[in-house]
């Protein structure tokens, strides 16, 4: 059957993803995947975490074999697994077209380029599987408070890792509790009792033959998450005690330690910045997608569905009440902005400059929040204008909610982050 | 270890419950359950159905052995599977002082004296099982169009039960999808071809010995509901292919149906708008219980939580910023107010005379709507006041909020509901 999109689908959506998506579909008819569970809401959080696990496998197989690319094989990720979101952070994508984790991303970003010759090839090929590890229990939000301590050895030559408190454990960290064998490492660097502030660490955690953990390093995973939200994910718990790594594995893109502990640095505050800004303007169009899609469920619904009022012997349709209309039509117009709004920011980003990169952080600031906090109620609005059926897994809203509600949350917590556009009006009040 | 209670706590939640809180602890402590789960979050469906089945039993037989009054054991239901909430329907207790589900309380109801004779002893013992099956595919709110039809049979003194349309398959019938053994049926009454509306028929749908379905009646149960809910109800969807019942076991306390057809009925109006008017009243007062849980998990990890603005050594309490408190300390001054309105709707109906049955039906559904949507979103603003450490399962916040969020659908949908307001105001003002 042939998959054809209306001029209006293609304004929507974007006539390129309209073109992947169609052969995407078609690649996994003509290849049906083995894993297909048609009720994973029965799953316990161990039995749909193997699930998605053998149905990752089976479409990195297929991107193998199809020479998809790394968006196909994204986007492909998202049909069949829509509880594993690409929002989430070992699947985040950060740029359009570029299979990314934010492992491989920062070894990219933040490497020196001997770095990268030997550590890249590793990543891409699987032979290592990496993860980011900066959150600790203590502290989320606030990054220059990190306590994790990663103090210079200037007789051996090597770093040594500790976790000099409880709330200076690694907590959080997607991938870790599980899969990973290495883990990017955010730590104060300490070089002749000397305080450097926060830098990026390459750690081993496992050996890549036995998966048993190295010695000095303790991890466990995290357990169950909210709402069953993100099962697939392994968060893990990390502590160090006198983890020793050589000087090597220090990322030294933009610092360099020599053998003696002398210390170089250039600034870098670019790069950091414009991830967060790229992400935060990519998960308005991402939400957008989820919420218009319980939108339309719920219209679905209400087209169908007749309650009280009989007239000309039937009753009347649901959506002909003034009350459902007046809840769903403007919830899919919000998202169907939310959608434009993130195109509108890459197309931004593809352009960005320097002088314009504050103006772009506080635009998806404040998109950020909007589409998070309007978002998630829409996604509400959807369930509840459905009645008691929409409290049935299977009519897919609440796992839409669910998979949605942390993301006020994450990329920055909206209490925080809405102060910034205040912050900034006043700045520039003042000048 | 001596249970003590201020007489703060006295006023908020009453000295009786309290003492019963400290009666059943105690009993808990002395007579452990074997069916203890650290975990519930890690479960599958099947198994935390199995888990809270079994957790029932063992308190039940407690109840027994220590000659509990039913509010001990619904209490003690509730400290030990939080999610088998007592508005869930066949838990839910119409009165404050008496162990009654939706069927045995409509059995006491609606049966003639000789009907009650019989069945009631039978419910009591347990030797049947029972549930209530109003709600259709098709209907929900709009009782008056409901499908099922129960034709009697002059000729065989018999009814006969049928689902003529697929909208007509009762639906959300808590208990039936594998527990129950017998159910009360809203069907429309047709003798002589002649439409008489609903009327309630208490059917067999199971073998008490084999427990298997009974000719012409079909059942399936419905699956998951959202966000992991109700995981222990087994919510069952039915069919009738004429089944036929013996005309006694239509409920005769208001109507009767002679042998020879001829129908006579008493008014009785009062009876089920009292019924909705406690169910609602009473949901006030639990789920201020269950939002005042939320909000105290969130203020105590907002008191020991600290975050940027170092001073004095320590960084600043969460607690302190405005924005945290001004959304916390109003939640729980709400969820007091809930539970406290509970209360107060409790003791006037105690005193309920038929002349203020509609202000205070008014007063119900005011505070139903406003409990339950408040009340949801308080608990949201508790898990979201944690930051990333609300989304973790053992945080507990996500499971109150997903346990309360379908009331804002069941015991009336809160959009029609709440127009009930409106249309009190309109005709009051008229007059």
């Amino acid at each position: 059957m042939p998959f054809t999109h209306t001029s209006l689908a293609g304004f929507v959506w974007g006539v390129d993803e309209l073109d992947r998506r169609q052969e995407i579909l078609e690649a996994l008819a003509q290849n049906p995947l083995k894993t297909i569970c048609r009720n994973p809401y029965r799953l316990s959080r161990k039995e749909l975490w193997t699930l998605r696990m053998k149905q990752n496998l089976e479409l990195l197989e297929l991107k193998m074999r199809l020479g998809w690319s790394a968006q196909h094989y994204l986007d492909a990720l998202r049909i069949v697994c829509p509880d594993v979101a690409s929002t989430s952070p070992n699947y985040r994508k950060l740029e359009a077209d570029d299979l990314s984790t934010v492992f491989l991303k920062n070894l990219q970003a933040q490497m020196s380029s001997e770095q990268q010759a030997y550590w890249i090839p590793k990543a891409q090929n699987f032979e290592i599987c990496g993860t980011y590890a900066q959150t600790e229990l203590g502290h989320g939000s606030n990054v220059r408070e990190i306590e994790t301590t990663a103090t210079f050895d200037a007789q051996t030559d090597e770093i040594v890792l500790n976790s000099p408190t409880l709330s200076s454990h690694k907590y959080w960290i997607g991938g870790l509790g599980v899969m990973a064998t290495h883990t990017l490492v955010v730590a104060r660097l300490i070089v002749s009792g000397k305080e450097l502030g926060n830098h990026v660490f390459l750690v081993q955690v496992r050996d890549v033959q036995t998966h048993e953990l190295v010695p000095n390093v303790h991890i466990y995973e995290q357990g169950e998450k909210t709402l069953g939200t993100f099962a697939s994910m392994d968060n893990g718990v990390m502590r160090f005690t006198n983890n020793r790594i050589p000087r090597s594995q220090m990322l030294a893109g933009y610092v360099r330690l020599d053998r003696d502990g002398t210390y170089h640095k250039s600034e870098n505050k670019m790069h950091s910045y414009t991830s967060m800004v790229i992400v935060r303007g990519l998960m308005s169009r991402e939400i957008g997608q989820d919420v218009s899609k319980a939108i339309v469920i719920a219209l679905r619904y209400a087209a169908f569905r007749r309650q009280f009022n009989r007239k000309d012997g039937a009753e009347t349709r649901v959506i002909e009440y003034a009350s459902v209309r007046n809840r769903l039509f403007p919830a899919l117009c919000r998202a169907i902005t939310m959608m434009l709004v993130g195109r509108e920011i890459r197309d931004q980003v593809e352009h960005l400059k320097d002088n314009n990169l504050e103006n772009l952080h506080l635009q998806t600031v404040g998109v950020k929040v909007w589409a998070t906090e309007r978002g998630v109620r829409d996604v509400e609005v959807a369930r509840l204008s459905c009645g008691g059926h929409g409290n049935m897994a299977a009519a897919g809203l609440g796992s839409i909610y669910a998979q949605l509600s942390a993301s006020r949350t994450y990329e920055g917590d909206n209490y925080v982050l809405s102060q910034q556009i205040g912050n900034a009006v006043n700045k520039h009040w003042n000048k």
